[in-house]
């Protein structure tokens, strides 16, 4: 995952011994040879196998040839193809330059698996290209900071799943996070202490060129800038003192575009930035600005009124005109949320869009390139099949003509963190990005839903292997949760509940900038396993195509969870982080027998009474609201069964 | 854990909220700061609740006071006391240094628990200081390498047991792990590439100092010393050219104590040494000297003739002796295991005593001052409760005269690396060294079994918030066993078996350098907890003290177990790592078979026929020898049921 381009399953297996060897052949540079050492690494994690490291030539197990070097500073659009043949024998990977290298040692080290001979990889010949030249991940380390490590497994799991952009959102409301020396009390007085240095920053922009993955910095201007304000008050519209942010949500806070001193400002930031960071592109945001420090300033009024701005968003507009020749007279190529799309916008400007498909759409009708975030919202708690069945070329840019849609660069996944720790993060991201990362790469008509989740599954124990902490945050929690109680009976109920989706976290309980998220829905995953596979159960139960195993399974965890909540109710009283779990968990061992009733039913061809039906339906339509900020999937399926059982025969 | 000196509860409890705060007063230092720093971080990591970490001063919830600084470089017996008193109110530590202000935040970190009220630190009064000044725990970075995170994070489980010596096993016939730049061959032609360079051992040292950590060093010289002969081959007994060793075990290589060029060598490497590490100890070896190079080269022996040396004993007195005059020169005090105990060795010599208990009574008789290591060998899978009752003034030493118990100082827990890969070394240190830790620092009547293993759960979740792998590290194993297949079936026979005791695993199969450490036997723990529970509820129900509870837990167990292998069989046959496992979970299902029949007749007051309970037991005593290089403690737990069944009435 992300499914090649092409691939030719073949005859046999290659085997992964301790005499497994690597040989670079071809052009090669210190970046290959590092690539190799991660490689061997990552293989000596998936099979615990200790390999001889010592570098090889000819003859190898592995033969790579690389065509030529790459350009010094990553490109959009540079070639990132690679052509893998396993055979029984040994195996060649060739790639025109190091990017493609780089991608076909993910897919190799994919394919491994173990059988009744031990570690293999079985007989194949790839070609492989992506789809799209974006492939990107966006963190926000401006609300809730993430320390460098979190940052480097990240770009770790980018590499396994090829995606080639990290999108570095750096600047919130809450806090401003990376050192600059023109301007230092942007993070000394703009942040509680956490930024990243510059020699951070260039550690982690190595970082990410040593796996393919280019490093876009966004500063998010003229709105989303409280945090400089505390520090340069001058920038601001509104009089200060200004205070770094501890809420969440959009604030009215944003930069004065009638001042001069503004741009002044902003040219020696963004000259400082743009030599820190090599990219070609540089993400100026532009979202969420509501205009009302605009409004209810007389100056910024007189101000429009002389200059014959008409409203805020014209205003805005003449900032990011202003904003985007900044970029551009130091070289670089402005990018803004969908925003900053104006009618004058210049053509070079890349538009992310992230209110909906028709910007996108939009963005392309007017000749800009665009990227698509909306649908890749990792924050908001959807499935992975929704992100995976969202395609920058489905929806409205379907009716788009190719020219449009070359426009079409691709995605981003982002990761907003309002509800995201260092703790928590890893599990926000994966393993669903994995699934965007697969719409980016793989043909347009890859699309089985039912074949992804199965693929995603082994793709995210392989995470595991890359040091990314998705699986085994969780646990710990639970731990930190439950004292001294044993937490697996926490554990069954945290396996079948999740995160309400979108927005409405927000709504059912106030958070700020300093709520510990050590709750049951920070331990959860965004999307519950186990309750979608139960739903599958339900779905076949109910149509009658289920099979033997699928009806045990069902009855398995209907029973498990009827009995669970005996199990866990003295636990919960124990601890203030779990009391208000305790209806949830009634409501889950109560929709259990329920669910087991209509199983019997259904087995015996009895139609279950009318007014019993009703009332169970009844209760789990109470019982699907969120309880103490979750929802669990297991309450509509059992619906689906209580239906099913009121009509069967 | 360890428990205090001395500690009196009080009434009531503070809260730990996100108002918590900690005030730094008296003498301060950078490192205090780090430790303000680092105690938030793992008490965010305990609670969940991010803290406002910028510097508070009085008042604070958490007032910490120094008397005064430590000395500049670590110093054996330095005064580590603390005093720590905590009420609803507030809590104040105070310590004559830093040392002991180290300590007591880890008692503070350990005393947090969860509460229906949140978390809080019950009210305590607690004056606290070590039984021991050397609580050591030794790493063998030499036979498998161990990276800097490995170190680091055992490092930081070290702090928060309060142990206080890092003892580096730097280099062995395997391999040698630092950098030299007066002979670079050590490394470069002595290792495989894994070594620690001068700069990694600089930060390694500050990091051990920051945690009240000092640093010894360990040369094992003239024996185990094949890595340095591959570069300076005119350093060994016998001809070269020589090669790292690949296989475990004692082999015959040995320096060659006839030359002079030898001790010149050694006064330039440990000149270069000596001045890189600043501990006052200097640990030259000395261990496992077969003397078959010496008796076998007529050079030599000619020399030994010559020179009036009359066997191999006196021969490695002499370069002993060589050696830590050199040592001495470079102002450190030699430390050696106990075979450089000789009449003549100078009284400053510390013996580390790791062949019995008699070796220690021996040199403190003789008026060295020693340390045990003898019991607290962890690499050996040995219980807690062994390492726990084993005590540096038990045995021999009790008979000591007060003047001589006086020279025992300590101990260490040494961890060898035969099988332990950076994968796997967290869970063969931790937790059971946390019971080595607290012999070590607590009064010697604190001495009871079932209240260590109670304690010792909770710190082992406490330690996995200090990133410790010991618990986490298992589950990947066991996904990688299984490939595709759910491990969970997998895990419930992990959960009941480990590794045999001592040294039989090596004789039971064929390891070398390279061999895969990937098994079963691999991801069980060293000591497993379930089978020893079911072992007390075993004896329990056999005399007649068991509750319900405990008849339906001895139960419920029996039956999970008796059910697992159908669940089990078919993964099992998937790969080539878990095939060897199919007679291992059949005799446990057999076994827990027999178990609940003896239940039923314990139940039922029925005596089982006795040919029945011979059979059985005969049975039982075949399933206990190892299997697949692992053994169950279920298996004579069942047998202790089936005794007591043949006897029922």
């Amino acid at each position: 995952m992300p499914l090649p381009a092409h691939m030719t399953v073949g005859q046999g297996q290659l085997a992964i011994d301790s005499g497994f060897t690597v040989a670079l052949e071809g052009y090669t540079e210190p970046r290959l040879e590092r690539a190799r050492d991660r490689f061997f690494g990552t293989l000596t994690r998936e099979t615990g196998i200790p390999f001889n490291v010592t570098p090889q030539t000819h003859p190898a197990t592995l033969v790579i040839r690389t065509g030529a070097a790459s350009d010094p500073v990553q490109q959009l659009g540079e070639d990132e193809s690679y052509h893998l043949e396993v055979t029984a024998k040994g195996a060649q990977l060739t790639a025109p330059n190091p990017l493609g290298i780089l991608h076909g040692l993910q897919t190799f080290l994919q394919l491994v698996t173990v059988t009744p001979k031990g570690f293999v990889v079985p007989a194949v010949t790839i070609d492989d290209k992506p789809r799209f030249p974006w492939r990107g991940l966006m963190i926000d380390s401006g609300r809730h900071f993430q320390p460098i490590p979190v940052i480097e497994r990240n770009l770790d799991g980018m590499e396994a799943v090829k995606m080639n952009v990290f999108h570095w959102h750096l600047s919130e409301d809450q806090g401003f996070r990376i050192e600059s020396k023109t301007f230092p009390l942007l993070q000394e007085k703009g942040s509680n202490g956490l930024y990243y240095t510059q020699q951070q920053v260039k550690d982690i922009l190595g970082y990410a060129r040593d796996r393919g993955i280019r490093v876009v910095p966004e500063f998010d201007m003229p709105c989303h800038t409280t945090s400089w304000f505390v520090g340069y008050p001058d920038l601001a519209s509104a009089p200060g003192p200004f205070q770094i942010s501890d809420r969440w949500g959009v604030f009215d806070g944003a930069m004065d575009p009638t001042r001069e001193s503004t741009y002044e400002f902003l040219d020696k930031f963004i000259g400082e930035m743009t030599a820190l960071f090599p990219d070609a592109y540089f993400h100026v945001g532009g979202d969420e600005c509501n205009g009302k420090e605009w409004s209810s300033s007389s100056r910024i009024q007189a101000w429009m009124k002389a200059h014959g701005v008409k409203n805020n968003a014209a205003l805005q507009s003449l900032f990011t005109a202003r904003v985007q020749k900044i970029v551009a007279a130091h070289h670089k190529i402005a990018e803004g949320w969908d925003e900053v799309l104006q009618p004058d916008t210049p053509r070079d400007v890349v538009i992310q869009s992230w209110r909906g498909p028709a910007g996108l759409a939009a963005a392309a009708k007017q000749g800009n390139r665009v990227l698509l975030s909306n649908g890749y919202y990792i924050d908001l708690n959807q499935p992975a099949s929704y992100h995976y069945l969202t395609d920058p070329l489905g929806g409205d840019a379907a009716t788009l003509t190719p020219e449009q849609k070359a426009l079409v660069l691709g995605g981003e996944a982002t990761m907003w963190s309002e509800f995201t720790t260092p703790e928590i993060i890893d599990s926000r991201i994966w393993p669903r990005t994995a699934a965007i990362a697969e719409r980016l790469w793989s043909p347009q008509d890859v699309r089985d839903v039912d074949s992804m989740y199965a693929r995603l599954a082994v793709v995210s124990d392989k995470l595991v292997f890359y040091g990314l902490t998705h699986q085994s945050y969780s646990w710990p929690m639970l731990q930190r949760m439950s004292g001294e109680s044993d937490p697996h009976a926490l554990a069954v109920l945290a396996s079948v509940v999740q995160p309400p989706e979108g927005y409405e976290r927000e709504d059912l309980k106030e958070y700020n900038t300093s709520s510990p998220l050590n709750h049951l829905v920070d331990a959860a995953h965004p999307e519950s396993d186990t309750a979608r596979e139960f739903g599958n159960l339900a779905s076949l139960i109910a149509t009658g195509k289920a099979t033997p195993e699928q009806w045990q399974q069902a009855r398995a965890w209907l029973t498990l969870w009827r009995d669970n909540d005996a199990k866990l109710e003295l636990t919960l009283t124990n601890s203030d982080l779990t009391e208000e779990l305790m209806p949830l968990s009634k409501n889950l061992s109560q929709a259990s027998t329920i669910g087991l009733q209509a199983l019997d039913d259904l087995e015996n061809h009895h139609a279950a009474d009318a007014s019993t039906v009703q009332a169970n339906l009844q209760f789990l339509k109470t019982a699907e609201k969120p309880v103490a900020v979750l929802i669990s999937k297991v309450f509509p399926a059992v619906e689906v069964l209580v239906q099913a059982s009121g009509s069967a025969h």
